[in-house]
């Protein structure tokens, strides 16, 4: 299966890393809005194109992984891209997935392409446990949790504020409220009680205590971001930084409880979770598993936007029917 | 849907109970091969047929649960009741899955029926993540743990014991093997380091010092059963076992861990987890989701064999996809 890439960030660089660990898919084409000829990539021998000559180059690539930001590029360039390829891309932005599905069915449909949407670990894999699991225990509830992770949109939000040179924020689920979830008794949570914020923050050189406090006050109250939340914030300089938070781990926990029984006297639990040391190199190997989906559907003639909802398990292996029901069922 | 019960034991009496649950789902029909007479259903007005009967009632069910035993009962009753039903089980005997497979899907195919084997917990959501987690990391290393819960084959294996009037037998993981695993370093781990067992034993009347010891000693040593565990033996009294182990909870564990990374820097752990207070009431509700699957499939035109590999997760849903993607993507 031959593979493209469009974006080379974190997440374009994680598919690549992905690739290499899947015998069965070979990196072909990189697109990007940069001067091809500026960008360095990994592998050896792998032409980067112009995202503007993308259609002249169609027919190398069987699906395009599609690495842009959600805000602005995916709504964009998914539809645009899926009148050329079978396409992926990992669009999160939760409350706008019905109209990015819209816009990426139609594309694909007209052109007779398969596209796969909000694919990674949330959405994706945390999309299809909570499925599986409200499936099974129609009567239960379902609870998320995030961390512990560096999350990108609170630590843009820091950097945009005034006196910031750099900062890294953690979202943590808190402890108490995971053993309350796992207990069974179905708790109402607020938002503080399910998540605390952990911030660290570098201030430009020559900074006073008077900036401290004042940028410790801004992060607190900032609303959206951190006002709901019990935030920490801890000042430490670039060099602590650099050296004890350059990673980007990630991971959670989506738990439903449950009751079964004819007077629904009996609890369940189902729990699954991620521990990741990189969220952009995890989230690229679950794109990487799909794209191997999208090229069979594509084969098996089916065309139009689908999610991981749609998608038999089957399909993402390189393996036979035979084999996986012999070794894994 | 139309649902019918073929086999009104523990599984039988749990699938009924999940149908209670599922708004969509209707229990039309019960097969025994008791007197129906004789048999005494919760559900009212729902009626009991011999299981010799079948094929005068095909019509009244949509999808036939069978809820028979893998060791004689499913290996001949599936593929029986293929000929006449869309059928579903919960065959779990893993190494002779493929020549169950065969056997289900050239009868299913040859009935236009739509037929889907070893459907539960594991085999089942078990065997799924498995799958996925092997798909997203395929370089890593996979583990499965079981319990707390009650093991009803090694539960058996005691009471067959001359002088052993009835035993109920625990499996428990070993704490520190899991904290092993989640630590991402791989271990190999043998039998004995995974599991231990913890066995329950109600004596005969009348029992001596010496046969409680002559029975610790034949448990402990019983091959495949418990040679090769850390085996702990408990002597109680009848009311003692029904008052503190009357449930049959079960659960465990599937972990696997592995590298990402251009230079397999990075470490990830995924785990999914049940923890069940009863063991016979999940499966059921994993068959009763899985059932309206098949019927699903079976309306679009598919006939034969599936497993739990084959079937897109939005088939398990009451929901459209619209309300998926909308509610939990």
């Amino acid at each position: 299966m031959r593979i493209g890439i469009l974006g080379y960030g974190n997440l374009g660089r994680g598919v690549e890393c992905a690739i290499r660990q899947n015998p069965d898919c070979e990196l072909t084409a990189v697109f990007t809005r940069r001067d091809p000829s500026s960008l360095k990539i990994q592998t050896p021998g792998v032409p980067v194109y112009n995202v503007a000559d993308a259609a002249a180059h169609a027919s190398e690539v069987d699906v395009l992984i599609i690495c842009g930001g959600s805000a602005t590029d995916l709504p964009k360039q998914t539809p645009e891209f899926a009148k050329l390829f079978n396409v992926i891309d990992s669009f999160d932005t939760h409350a706008r997935i019905p109209e990015h599905f819209a816009a990426v069915d139609a594309a694909a449909h007209a052109a007779g392409n398969c596209a796969l949407i909000s694919c990674g670990w949330d959405p994706g894999m945390f999309s299809l446990n909570r499925l599986y699991a409200n499936c099974i225990l129609p009567e239960g509830k379902d609870y998320t949790f995030w961390g512990k992770g560096v999350s990108q949109g609170h630590s843009d939000a820091i950097r945009r504020i005034e006196g910031v040179r750099d900062a890294r924020q953690y979202t943590i689920p808190v402890q108490e409220a995971l053993d309350a979830v796992r207990s069974g008794s179905q708790p109402e949570l607020t938002t503080r009680q399910k998540h605390t914020r952990e911030c660290f923050v570098v201030l430009n050189d020559g900074a006073t205590d008077a900036d401290k406090a004042r940028v410790e006050k801004e992060i607190k109250e900032m609303p959206n971001y951190f006002a709901d939340y019990d935030t920490t914030v801890n000042f430490i300089s670039m060099e602590e930084l650099q050296r004890d938070h350059a990673g980007i781990p990630h991971g959670g926990f989506v738990i439903r409880t449950g009751k079964t029984g004819w007077n629904r006297e009996f609890d369940n639990v189902i729990e699954y979770s991620l521990k990741l040391d990189s969220n952009p190199a995890f989230t690229s190997s679950v794109i990487v598993a799909y794209a191997r989906a999208v090229f069979r559907m594509k084969n098996e003639g089916m065309t139009g936007c689908k999610t991981v909802f749609d998608v038999p398990p089957a399909y993402l292996s390189p393996l036979s029917g035979e084999e996986i029901r012999a070794h894994l069922l």
